[in-house]
């Protein structure tokens, strides 16, 4: 290709500070060095942790940044020694790495992956701590090692999932964060069995996958809890059975789910992010096995608070990340389930806009009607 | 037997107000009515629970009421009805109940029952909600389904384990509470695997007897973590292999685990009943897959707290009653395995006095080199 081993200049939203809108800029795209990936972004989603490291509340948000982290591109080149991806190959950035080769990769255990995670948390690449992205010479910081928001973004090789060519990268991009997180709360976090019972805090993209997860894992009962009625119609297409708005109650949500329950659910999940509610998720598990998945990210400096005999009585207090999903042996997979027609993806897209309408699909995340908002990042 | 269906007169120690030393009375024990046991008691131990109750800090504490949950005795009589156990039977009475019929017993999820519950909750017998104890026609309270500080008891028959004839009882008195908690939290709870890392809170009996299980369950390392320095020596015969005094550091104890283990252990447990140690149980264990079991009973009102970070990072917060073990099925088979010289229980019977001297005994449970005290019931 022209442009392997060149820097590519090419079209970015850049945050320049928190809480300031996105400006589109013309940024130079370094080539990939060794164990590293260039890849061609061609449509990204937004997600809740690119609003919240833009809105400043995130103490390790760095700026200015290129945010962005649930995408789907094609690889434009590769570094010295990668051999899993070649030119053209059409894939998935992923925030979660999996090198194979770590402690957490080999433990059998657990998803989340050591190796460059020290370099994507402080928004660098690992081999020289530096960014590939810069405009005029000045560096700006990468972002949960993806940095989708952007024309072009290099990676780590580690971070990259190589897909299905026929999928339709305007849609499995949502593959790259909410919906995986939800459908594996469920089936790999939880494990819920066929007929469980099952509520859900919070009705987004990532609770109406929870929803579905649970439906495909045969679950009797999905109770959706929402501040948004709306969410009721949205939610019956996903497989919630019933619903409850916290609003229309005086009491408790918990107990307003255990009365609705003869005694609490078999698992539930918070998909919000407050504090409050992953309690009540957790306080409204049936005693002696209710276990309970916190989904939602918090706000930093945030606790979780609860009597100690929730548990002694039996509760369990769990979390998942990426929904337990292995992110290169996984997504593709996930990626197949879709052409199958196994799960939903295009449900979940109720805006598409362009990078340069970015600032706007930001303002469309807190409106009730949209789940997510895909950009089309080359339109 | 010449008192079967008569009211007994035998000596109890009665706890006549919080807070007070116990009185030794004659106390009159009505015959057991249907689906009830008459128990000779013939040794009792001392738990927390008991000392708990007794200070008036347990706001569910009912006075004036005869304690006691650690014990082994003999079946006087049993009520109409009453067909697993019958007089003679060796038995240790069981504070967590064991139907084999309410939706806990059925569900293969938990040890424990639902069907005494609100009764032994509130100190009275299900059938008619009232005490078989009294002392010249006023009622005394039953105390968590066992008030074993009593020459004669009368416990519900889903509370009764029938145990081999020929184990001394005056050691397997222990199986009613602390060494089953210990064992099970590692064997039904945590389910620890070989070569696994593991760290404990407290080592009093219940923490001792984690210790044992983590070394039966072919753990590779057991750290012991106690203010009391001499636990050290006594935690070795019970298979601790590294100690800890938080004393000894100036930092939060859970880095220094993090700090000794490469990323903290795969499993802790929590076995004093503090709810900052609860805390620093969670937190030191390893990010990804490190799995926290609360087993010490925190005073109430008091509540545990932690980042949902250390959760949504893959940490797993659990608990434990009576270590999973149901009761009635499965204390026997712990008699079996004492028997078999399998479980230790003799080593954790330190000091030996009577009834008679309860209060004494209740002194010696805040010196540091006590685990455990028996009290002979009928010297
Ligand atoms: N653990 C992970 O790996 C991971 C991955 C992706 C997203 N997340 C997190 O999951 C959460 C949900 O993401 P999303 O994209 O679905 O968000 P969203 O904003 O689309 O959905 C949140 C829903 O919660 C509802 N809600 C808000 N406050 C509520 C309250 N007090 N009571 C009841 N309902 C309430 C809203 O009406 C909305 O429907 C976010 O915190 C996000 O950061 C976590
Ligand atoms: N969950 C259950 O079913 C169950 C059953 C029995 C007992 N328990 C509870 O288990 C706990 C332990 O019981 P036990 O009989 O072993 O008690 P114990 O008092 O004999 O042992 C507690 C140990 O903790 C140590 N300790 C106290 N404060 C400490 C601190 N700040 N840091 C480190 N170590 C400290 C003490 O030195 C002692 O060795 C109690 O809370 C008891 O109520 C729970
Ligand atoms: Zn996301
Ligand atoms: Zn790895
Ligand atoms: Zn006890
Ligand atoms: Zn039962």
């Amino acid at each position: 290709m022209a442009t392997q081993g060149q820097v590519i200049t090419c079209k970015a939203a850049v945050a320049w500070e928190a809480n300031k809108p996105l400006v589109i800029e013309d940024v130079q795209v370094a080539p990939p060095q060794a164990g590293e990936v260039r890849i061609k972004i061609l449509f990204t989603a937004l997600c809740h942790t690119d609003a919240y490291t833009w809105s400043g509340k995130d103490p390790e948000g760095l700026f200015p940044c290129i945010l962005g982290h649930e995408a789907a591109g094609i690889v434009e080149s590769v570094g010295e020694g990668v051999t899993e991806v070649q030119p053209g190959d059409h894939v998935i950035p992923c925030y979660q790495a999996e090198c194979k080769e770590c402690k957490f990769c080999k433990s059998g255990k657990t998803n989340l992956c050591g190796k460059v995670r020290a370099a994507t948390g402080v928004g660098v690449m690992l081999s020289d701590r530096k960014s590939r992205f810069s405009i005029d010479g000045k560096p700006i910081y990468h972002f949960m090692g993806t940095s989708t928001f952007s024309q072009y973004t290099v990676v780590h090789d580690v971070s990259v999932a190589k897909i299905d060519p026929h999928a339709p990268l305007e849609k499995v991009c949502l593959l790259g964060c909410g919906v995986p997180t939800g459908l594996g709360a469920v089936w790999n976090t939880a494990k819920v069995e066929a007929g469980s019972t099952v509520a859900i805090f919070g009705l987004g993209t990532v609770g109406l996958a929870v929803a579905e997860g649970a439906k495909t894992a045969g679950a009797s009962r999905i109770i959706g809890i929402d501040i948004d009625s709306k969410k009721y119609e949205i939610g019956k297409n996903f497989g919630i059975t019933e619903f409850v708005n916290p609003k229309d109650h005086e009491k408790p949500i918990q107990q307003v789910i255990i009365d609705l329950t003869d005694g609490g659910v078999d698992y539930s999940f918070e998909c919000i992010g407050n504090v409050q509610l992953m309690r009540a998720a957790l306080e409204c598990c049936h005693k002696g096995w209710g276990t309970s998945v916190i989904v939602g990210v918090a706000a930093s400096g945030q606790e979780i608070s609860t009597r100690p005999f929730q548990l002694v009585t039996g509760r369990v207090w769990k979390g998942t990340a990426f929904g337990g999903f292995k992110s290169r042996s996984q997504v593709p997979l996930l990626v197949d389930k879709y052409m199958h027609k196994e799960i939903k993806v295009d449900e979940y897209v109720t805006h598409q806009l362009t990078l340069a309408e970015i600032n706007k699909a930001f303002d469309l995340m807190h409106e009730g009607g949209c789940l997510r908002c895909v950009l089309d990042v080359h339109p």
